[in-house]
This record gives C-alpha cells, sequence and structure tokens, in this order.
C-alpha cells in the first residue's frame, strides 16, 4: 500500500515541505509514498502557498481520513494534531522535532525526532544517511521550512544542526541569498490586509490538552505590531469566539520578529493563570513578553507547568 | 544533572549494553551520563553476565526509583517497562527498536528507534553519525547483544542493518569468530541446571497490557528441548504461581535456537484464544511452533490481534 506522509493540522511550511521530502525519501528508496496534507491546495498559508510556487513544488493531496491507511507522520506525534481516524491506521514512521505526543504502535517502526528547530534538518540528516540526493525543488522546500521555523535562526530553537542544514540546502537548493527568501516568506506571512480576523488566528493554530482543560494557541509573525493596529477589535472577537467553543483560555502570538517579542492577546476563563504561566502583567487584554518566539518551546511549556501538566 | 541511562525491567543483554554505550556516547559529546539498570548486578542474567566479563565491562549501577531525574531510556519506550516513577521523570531522551511505546515528554528529546533487530545497532548508527569512535571493550558489548536480540541473524527481526553493525562492531572489538561468541553466549544463557524454575520463567520475560488483561510472556533459549525435559512440572508450577498473581494468562516460550521453533507452553484463562492466536492447537498444555523465534515480532503481535488490541 502507498503510504500517505502527512504533517499536523492546520499545516505550516515545514509539516507542508517535509511530507512531500520524506514521501520523495521513500520513494528513492523504493517504497511507494505520497506527499498528503489535512487541507485543500486553495487553503495553504501564504507563506507556504509562497515557497511552493517559488521551487515549483506540486502541493500535497488532501488526506482527511486515515482508517485504513499506512501512514507516515511529519513534524507531529500526538494523534489529536493528524486526519480522522489515526488511531486506527497503521502508523508506519515518525519524522519529528517536537515533543514526544502520544501515538503508539503494535509493532516496531521508524521514529526519529530531534530537539532541533525544524523537522527539515531531520529529515537532511536522513537522506545524508540513506546516501540519497535531495531534488533540487525539495532542498528548496526544506531549507524555506528550517528559516520558517527558525525565524530566520533568531528562535531559541534554533540549534547548530539547522544553521548547517541550511548550508547544506541552500547548495543543493541554488539559493545564494538567504535573507532574501526568509524575507519574501515574511512578507507573505505577515500580510493580513484583506484577511478575515479568523483566518489571521487560524493562520498558525494549534489546541492542547491542559490537563482536561483545551487550550488554543495561535501566532502571527509580524513584521511590526503596526500591521495588526487597526483590526485588534476584529481579533479579540474571533478569539472569544473560537473560545466560546469549549476552550478554557485562546491565546494569539503577536510575534515582532524585528523586535524579537511577543505581545500576547489573551482570552481566558483564568486569565490570572496566565499571567502566572508567563511571569508577566496583562494591560487590557494584551501583555508584551520579550524574547519570546517560540510557542513550542516557550508558550507551551510555560502553559503546561502553570496548568500542572 | 547526571543522565541516568537506562533499559526495560528485567533486562536482556541489549538493554544492559545500550545503557553502557550510550551513557558512553553522552559522555564523549560532553554530556554527564551513567549507565544503569533495574537489578542489581547479581541479578542479572547469565548470558549479560558473561558478556560484560569477557569484555571487561562494568555492570550497570542499581536505579530503582525515576523520580525526579534525567532519564534516557533504551530498549524500550513503555512506561510499565520502566522504573518506579518514570511518569514523574524528566525523559531526555529514547533510543529502541520495538514498537512504540506510551512515554510522552513536554519538550522535544532525541527519540530515535528503528525497525532493526536490536538497539546496538541503532547505536552503531549514533555513533557514526556523531563522529566518536566505540570504545573496545563497549563494541564488544554491543556486538554481543546484537547476536543474541538476533539469534545469531536467524531471527525474523534480522535486518541488513544488524549485519552491517555486527560486521563494523567485530573489527572495533577485535573479535574474529562470531559464531564461537553466540555459542558462548547461548551455552550461558540455556544452562538450567540447578537454576530454579521461577528464575528460568524470568529469567526473559515481560509483562503485556492487552486489553486490560495482564498477559506474561517469558522466553528461554535453548540449545536443545532435551535441556528442559525433567523441570517442565517445575515450570508449569512457577507459571500457575505467576498467573495466580493477577495475569489472565502467561506464556513460556521454550524456543530452540537450533531447530528454529518453540515449543509454547501455556497457562490461561482462556486457552482456545491462544490456540487462535497462533492459529495451532495444544498438546496437553503445549504447542510446537515451527519458525517462532521472536517474541516482540511474532508472540506479541499475534496475541495483541487475538485480544483485539
Amino acid at each position: 500500500m502507498t503510504i500517505s506522509v502527512v504533517g499536523h493540522s492546520n499545516p505550516d511550511t515545514d509539516s507542508v515541505t517535509a511530507a512531500i521530502a520524506l514521501s520523495a525519501l521513500f520513494n528513492a528508496q523504493g517504497t511507494e509514498a505520497k506527499a498528503c496534507m489535512q487541507i485543500a491546495a486553495a487553503d495553504l498559508n501564504p507563506e507556504s502557498t509562497t515557497v511552493l510556487k517559488r521551487f515549483g513544488l506540486a502541493a500535497p493531496e488532501l488526506l482527511e481520513d486515515a482508517a485504513g491507511k499506512d501512514i507516515a507522520l511529519v513534524d507531529f506525534s500526538d494523534l489529536a494534531q493528524g486526519p480522522a481516524n489515526l488511531d486506527s491506521a497503521n502508523v508506519v514512521a515518525v519524522v519529528d522535532h517536537h515533543k514526544i505526543g502520544d501515538v503508539t504502535t503494535n509493532s516496531p517502526i521508524l521514529f526519529r525526532a530531534e530537539p532541533v528547530g525544524c523537522t527539515g534538518t531531520v529529515l537532511n540528516k536522513m537522506f545524508k544517511d540513506a546516501g540519497v540526493a535531495i531534488p533540487k525543488d525539495v532542498a528548496g522546500g526544506m531549507l524555506s521550512a528550517i528559516l520558517s521555523d527558525t525565524v530566520n535562526f533568531k528562535s531559541p530553537t534554533c540549534t547548530e544542526d539547522d544553521k548547517a542544514a541550511v548550508n547544506d540546502l541552500k547548495a543543493v537548493a541554488g539559493v545564494d541569498d538567504t535573507e532574501e527568501l526568509f524575507m519574501a516568506m515574511l512578507k507573505a506571512k505577515s500580510a493580513v490586509d484583506g484577511v478575515p480576523a479568523k483566518d489571521l488566528l487560524f493562520r498558525d493554530y494549534k489546541d492542547f490538552d491542559m490537563k482536561g482543560k483545551k487550550v488554543g494557541v495561535g501566532q502571527l509573525e509580524l513584521a511590526t505590531l503596526d500591521q495588526v493596529a487597526d483590526i485588534r477589535a476584529d481579533l479579540m472577537k474571533a478569539m472569544e469566539e473560537v473560545k466560546a467553543d469549549g476552550r478554557h483560555t485562546v491565546l494569539l502570538m503577536l510575534t515582532d520578529v524585528v523586535k524579537e517579542g511577543t505581545d500576547l492577546v489573551v482570552v481566558s476563563d483564568d486569565p490570572a493563570l496566565v499571567e502566572k504561566a508567563f511571569d508577566g502583567k496583562l494591560e487590557g487584554n494584551c501583555m508584551w513578553i520579550q524574547g519570546m518566539m517560540s510557542r513550542k518551546k516557550q508558550t507551551v511549556p510555560n502553559l503546561q507547568k502553570a496548568f500542572g501538566c
């Protein structure tokens, strides 16, 4: 059976390009595989759309239901972030760089996660280990994913391994100027004009289970907070609507990539708990947290601690 | 904090030598680590004792409680097979070759599992990837583990990667004749004279949760079934005692390594279910299953299927 390689829900550039890269590796090794994602191509975020177009990569095909399929997971290992019926699918491989989730298997499989900034960095090692050359277009996608996930090396999740992988991949992809590539992605990603507030909230959004409480965390990376000055009321309204749908807390990280900090917008049954989590003080519904760039490495661990996970 | 590297309960040679090898790799990379195991050195199985002695390796130190410690897991990823309070420890790494268990983390870690015959094979790759030379004594331990886990390449779990690792490691360890090493281990492992029946049952034993039912599976690898001819009644009695302690089923695999099959001894609330699992017919309490060599790849998956896991 053809392996369906799929990233997490609300896919970012890493999830999309990692599905493309791992399926390419499998096919090169004689195992039939195809890249998938949990949304239609039309619903890809602007950054990913820009990356696929720039490197001439086809969008992964839509996979909504995993039942009965052979599935490889990229960029996540939590069942809740997978397609429907993932718990009854046959998970054959996992490649990731996040905390270890709750996926289990009945047989031994390949499971390779590393505490690095991007799945693309792990995949670059896997191509090397397997002695398989990375196709030029695929390398471009992986390169973009690393620059995006590490916020051009500025995120605290960024490691020496990520920098080494970028060095490898820019040569293969024929990209001389990674600054220019990063700024092109940032420009696409941070464009907010005319985009509905709820779409902005969901642009890079994940739900987490925190001791039985559902907590949603979205992140918007911006070149400057001025970009959202006129739509803050709309964003709050969208967050309140999403919270009303069974959530204890909804957070939106408005991350200023240039100033290297986040204006954290909070809608919660217990705002004091969120203040405690980040050792901060809300002004209205917001607090500025200098240095906060990473949902995975900073926001979520602090929340988990505060919620007693 | 020093990382405690520990294998599964009732450690076999792979669990013991993998703890030694991964701690050596961590220390070579500047991360302080020590090899541990869940039993005292005096309780090591005869095969592991022989291997440590032969290569001049110190036995890992006893680790009974993981609370508050930094822990690396080798050769397992199921909380139930770990030391006490593993669920409240800080798991910092997992290296394994079994099915993916239920360990989860709050932060990204190194998790490297591959569907190969032995953890030693994965570790050999990790030393290579890191550019760290394997100490001669450690290589001897890893080599022994691969020969043991793959039953000298005869187990269906054995892969080309395992054979390649043996080729690497025999050179480093200075072992010319792996056949001789394997037979020395088999001789030590299969010695039953004077050993209490319960100790034989627990020599290589694991408990599994099968849809809420506790199922224990032991394995004795033998050069010939004649070795246990005189103690079958004692083994049955030991199995019945262990079953009486809250288990639905206790199985003992008497594996004839030369004939490449297993005489499966069954004590169960539902012997018909076990017959169904292996498509066999019990004669008395036993059934011979030609080709059955691996608990992990053959016995457990068939049981899980029959129990509806």
